[in-house]
């Protein structure tokens, strides 16, 4: 046999495809500031300082079990029990099948993107949009179809006709997260409604994320897609304990479709995988003893991060953003040209009293090239203290940035 | 806009092709069986009957830790550095970045194959097969090309001539268990060169899912593909501590490869599912204070089930099999003409002393339809008496089953 001949085996396209973090992917530089004594003020990353609940942070004292034995592919019945239990609480009655344990949020994205959609088929949706919706479309074979919103909006979605304009022969679902990550939007039950009429009217999924369904301001309610009366067919939740009980790293979520052929798929593609992780479905159950002044303190401590920083960044020149209305993101547009630069400046070449902001610039949360440039997406996962001193931060910051780089507009 | 015309939100091609899993299709029938009485006896599931080691679950009643909070996607620290200690002592060293931490097995494979191949794209592997490598190739929009392996070879490899013949312009990666599930066939070390120099002569990624590594009985060794020298670009280990610390409820593994666009490309992957489980990543270091007394304990205990099974199987008229040479399970041929009817009968209709036995119908385990209909997998996870008592009410339950169907042949 020939040698010469051979091509060497190399990596797929949606191998090569696959975007890498932009969350992620200034952590080099954030790491060399840290080295230098530079204290590091993280915006840039979902995740939550709240202690985990210490009900469930408990079960791990009381697990006697001496074999730490696969769970059914669908989940414990203790896990599914509680919750039945929570969706209950949200006056969402679920029949047995109709949820599914999952590792995190994340795999129930991917199991929702590839129970619903084919290989080269789309997915319809807005942006800017949660990063990692890439990564898993990229993962099943489909494409991010976005359409444009905008902060003089408050990032709310377009009206119909821009969804009608916008749908191909191969929308498969559309996909909204919300409340929002990253702009912090909470949708309107009309605006819900809309999307799922929509969805209805052309044969769509309308894929749910509601992972942030507690984080609301200003006595906001949201409207859970599985309330809505007539969508049963449409409607596929992805749900995670990630951010609700500051419980990250468990890695414990759950699909929810009342729609038999998706849970049916769903269900098979979790039997591959086997289970989902055993120590975090023992510990969940224990969330059961929170009440609603845990949530009544999560929300207030969030609502007082979120006035901190819209009050304080506010009030920089050149600064804007509405005021977010959930979850513990939002999108600010600043007066910089290449925000990418911008955050890779502030850890290189920046420090203000011997500290700095590491950001996560916003061209990562858009699928169309070149949006996002002057954007950054800032999480409120910090005290209070600490966000006051990282306003102060970004206040010095901009103004020697643009002095830098020459910029006058 | 016209509501009658409208098509329906329907589940995807692969949605509905993703296959039941063989191994727990029956359990409605187990469950039933119970419910009457009857004691099964579990030979369908590889879930082991031995403790997850003692210093592995004492590390739970240490954690401090207040947020569980994300871990890097690609591991804690602690995890990798345990990862490249345990393969630093099977003599092959690993540079940082050739491991990535993995949510079990599935996740490592579910990686491996959309990083090395495209939808479309196919997988050439032998059968009989791992079932749920036919999920994660559904997940992943690949083809399983599968060879036959026969049990009068032991299930060994075939010649270099039919892998040549099998190639096809979409083959991109050879998948090989080694050691063998559900065969238990241990690949030699000239088998695993042929199969690499196949590979790296047709530019083709070599998967080796090597789980079951240290399950080798009667002294034999096992060769991992990562010991190979001059396969650095081709060689891509899918790795699991599930078998290993009998922890399969934790879902933690591992991918390993040098090829740095694979590792790049899984490395993008891992990100956007955020992290693997983080408790399962506290508690894996424990196995650090495991010395080979602890794999020799659990090698000499599969053995004497092996011994069990294979003497009490071999004398049963009508029943072949080969002596298993690793891992724990078997593929052994009955004497009826369609083991999905078989096993389900076992539940269904069948008691010995008021006990019946669960098997995994075979056919589950070929792609190729029409195959293994005369033939059953067996996992030995039980203790050695369950074991001898279920070969008792096999050798029951078979003549009656024959004379019950009219089966004279």
């Amino acid at each position: 046999m020939s040698t010469t001949a051979r091509t060497a085996a190399h990596v797929s396209s949606r191998g090569q495809e696959m975007p890498a973090s932009p969350i992620r992917k200034l952590m080099p530089l954030a790491d060399e500031a840290k080295k230098r004594g530079v204290k590091v003020y993280h915006l840039n990353i979902g995740q939550p300082d709240l202690e985990t609940p210490e009900p469930m942070r408990r079960r791990l004292t009381t697990l006697k079990d001496k074999v730490y034995a696969y769970s059914p592919s669908n989940g414990t019945p203790e896990y599914l029990d509680f919750l039945h239990a929570y969706y209950g609480k949200l006056g969402i009655t679920l029949k047995p099948g109709e949820v599914l344990a999952t590792t995190g949020g994340s795999e129930a994205l991917l199991f929702a993107f590839m129970a619903c959609a084919d290989p080269g088929d789309e997915i319809l949706t807005v942006e800017p949009l949660y990063t990692n919706y890439r990564s898993f479309a990229a993962m099943a074979g489909l494409s991010l179809l976005p359409i444009v919103t905008f902060g003089e909006d408050g990032f709310h979605l377009p009206a119909r006709a821009e969804w009608e304009k916008a749908l191909t022969p191969k929308t498969r679902l559309v996909l909204l997260c919300n409340p929002n990550n990253p702009t912090g939007t909470v949708y309107s039950k009309e605006e819900i409604v809309r999307a799922a009429e929509f969805c209805r009217d052309h044969g769509l999924f309308f894929v749910s994320d509601e992972v942030y369904r507690e984080f609301l301001y200003d006595g906001r309610e949201s409207v859970s897609a599985l309330s809505l009366a007539g969508f049963e067919d449409e409607v596929v939740v992805v749900d995670s304990l990630s951010k609700r009980f500051s419980a990250c790293g468990i890695r414990l979520g759950a699909l929810v479709t009342r729609n038999a052929d998706v849970a049916g798929a769903c269900n098979r593609m979790a039997q591959g995988r086997l289970s989902p992780p055993g120590l975090a479905q023992y510990i969940a159950p224990g969330a059961l003893e929170l009440g609603p002044e845990y949530y009544g303190g999560v929300i207030r401590e969030y609502q007082k991060r979120r006035d901190t920083l819209y009050d304080g960044l506010s009030k920089i020149p050149g600064v804007f953003l509405r005021k977010p209305e959930g979850a513990f993101y939002f999108i600010a547009r600043l007066p910089v040209q290449d925000s990418d630069d911008f955050a890779a400046w502030l850890l290189s070449d920046f420090a203000f009293e011997g500290k700095t902001v590491m950001v996560a610039p916003a061209s990562g949360f858009y699928v169309t090239p070149g949006l996002g440039l002057d954007e950054i997406r800032i999480a409120y996962v910090l005290k209070e203290d600490d966000l006051r001193d990282a306003v102060r931060v970004l206040a010095a910051a901009l103004p020697a940035y643009r002095k830098a780089k020459g910029i006058t507009s």
